[in-house]
């Protein structure tokens, strides 16, 4: 079923992408995402060892996914990366911040990350909790910046700072992490499931299409779509991800396979089954493709987003 | 010395505040900004068990010095509570927040917190460092949401965003408490304790009366003024809190006596001895006296504030 569905996805679109090529897209924009950070990073005015601990966190790999959409999201609308690199970062940095803080001992205990020891083995407890912090702080910092230095669409920025901090905190990520924790070795069912990953990845994902949309200059309508298009993606992400928890090649994902199940934790292939899961993760992809059907090819990056994700080995 | 120190202090200024009831407008200040707190940890759309925890944290006492620095600021260049409410509530969180995570095993390692079982000890660690994460990141959903209700000085919101966070990030607050752990057992010399308290605490106390009095409408040169005000009250609070843990009731202070010096932590007192630590506070809080010198009466409540700081038994 998984071959078939995957062919009948190409079809389904009316704009297929022809010759655009999503490898290329994704290792120049992972590279200007990476010099931005680096560049913000190498800002600090005071010496601090905060910042050595941060770009190690920070400056590692890692798919890029959320800065990636919020700048293909803006390129759909016919802005450019540059325009919302500052936002990009900060998506960039406060996924980051989650993934340092659920690695500790008290929390999801995962002695790796990114291929190098995680940030608490690297460092210690307590300077692991505060790199965290500093990264989630800084994000907002980087934030609120651009608008004051440049002096224009400050609404716009605080549009998009309370749209990242509403997606990250009590009403999203952090309250899904919660549910997450509290659930292991709990079977939930798929609506209990699909909340905790609408809150704990879907929203920052919808937050990063929102923000590069309407920095962007996206009209209402076409800004509705686009979230639409977050919407479906974001669940795809983590439902694939759940799959390759059970069939991925730990020598591509870089994770050891099978670690839901020997935590006892609920996934779409432990509720729906593998084909099924797959079939659901198909279906939403297509919604994705569907809701921004009346975009142009500006939009192709957007759709070889929603394919890849679909098929992505890692 | 001090009992004269003291007497000399109400003499330094020009504009003594006479009848001004400094208890009562703290009474007054503490009931609005914790009404306010409830209220919008009341205005969370979905079922979440991370506002529970918050709650107990943020809604169980604590002096509110930074909202109402916030506060007083506002009304000395002729504003009110209420138009900064936002903002004294954010700044409430932020040092809630990092108590939170300041008293987490890995870092300081405290039971008791505002007189009651700290965060973790009451929920457990991930939870601790989850309301901790939260309570940060509503922060900025608070700071980022006025201008966009009320549609009016968004490039002012953005300015205090941007200044809290550098106050409570890397250049500010994070920094401070990693340099603090690190120094614990070692000796440091004046200038590098003074550093360390101007990260870890100063950054944020003048950040709270930048906000106030910037959300106020002070004009460049009182808000120089205020902030020269602000960076010597955070150390005077600073050098009482180390006084206090040498010579406080603790039934008063609510705190352990000697736990700086158990920890191996260099203060004022093991420094300078404790007639000196209280003639360098003593100084201190005249000069900040002396920056809001040409202040008219509006400024009482900073002024009396001041005073308080050094002679504050809590």
């Amino acid at each position: 079923m998984t071959l078939h569905r995957t062919n009948e996805l190409n079809m389904k679109t009316s704009h297929p992408e022809g010759s655009f090529d999503l490898k290329a897209y994704l290792l120049e924009n992972r590279a200007r995402v990476n010099a931005a950070l680096d560049e913000i990073l190498g800002q600090n005015s005071i010496s601090t060892k905060i910042i050595d601990i941060i770009r190690y966190c920070l400056i590692s790999g890692g798919k890029r996914i959320r800065p990636v959409l919020c700048i293909a999201a803006a390129e759909s609308v016919g802005s450019q990366a540059g325009d919302v690199m500052d936002a990009a970062c900060a998506l960039e940095m406060i996924h980051t911040y989650s993934l340092i803080h659920d690695d500790l001992p008290a929390m999801d205990d995962d002695d790796l990350r990114r291929g190098q020891p995680s940030c608490h083995i690297a460092f210690g407890e307590s300077e692991a909790i505060l790199a965290g912090d500093a990264l989630l702080t800084l994000a907002f910092q980087v934030l609120s910046a651009p608008a004051l230095s440049r002096d224009e669409n400050a609404a716009g920025w605080l549009k998009v700072i309370h749209a990242v901090a509403t997606s990250s905190g009590y009403q999203g990520m952090v309250e899904g992490q919660l549910r997450d924790i509290a659930s292991e070795g709990m079977p939930l069912r798929l609506p209990e499931l699909e909340t905790i990953y609408r809150l704990k990845t879907g929203a920052l994902i919808e937050a990063s299409v929102y923000s590069g949309a309407l920095l962007g200059g996206a009209d209402p309508m076409q800004l509705a779509a686009l979230v639409r298009y977050a919407k479906k993606i974001g669940l795809v992400f983590q439902i694939i991800d759940d799959i390759l928890d059970v069939e991925g090649n730990p020598e591509i994902t870089g994770k050891a396979v099978g670690s839901d199940k020997s935590r006892g934790k609920s996934t779409y292939p432990s509720i729906l089954g593998l084909e099924s899961s797959k079939a659901v993760a198909m279906k939403l992809a297509n919604d994705a493709l569907q809701s921004i059907e009346s975009f142009d090819s500006k939009s192709d990056p957007l759709r070889a987003i929603a394919r890849y994700m679909v098929h992505r080995k890692q």
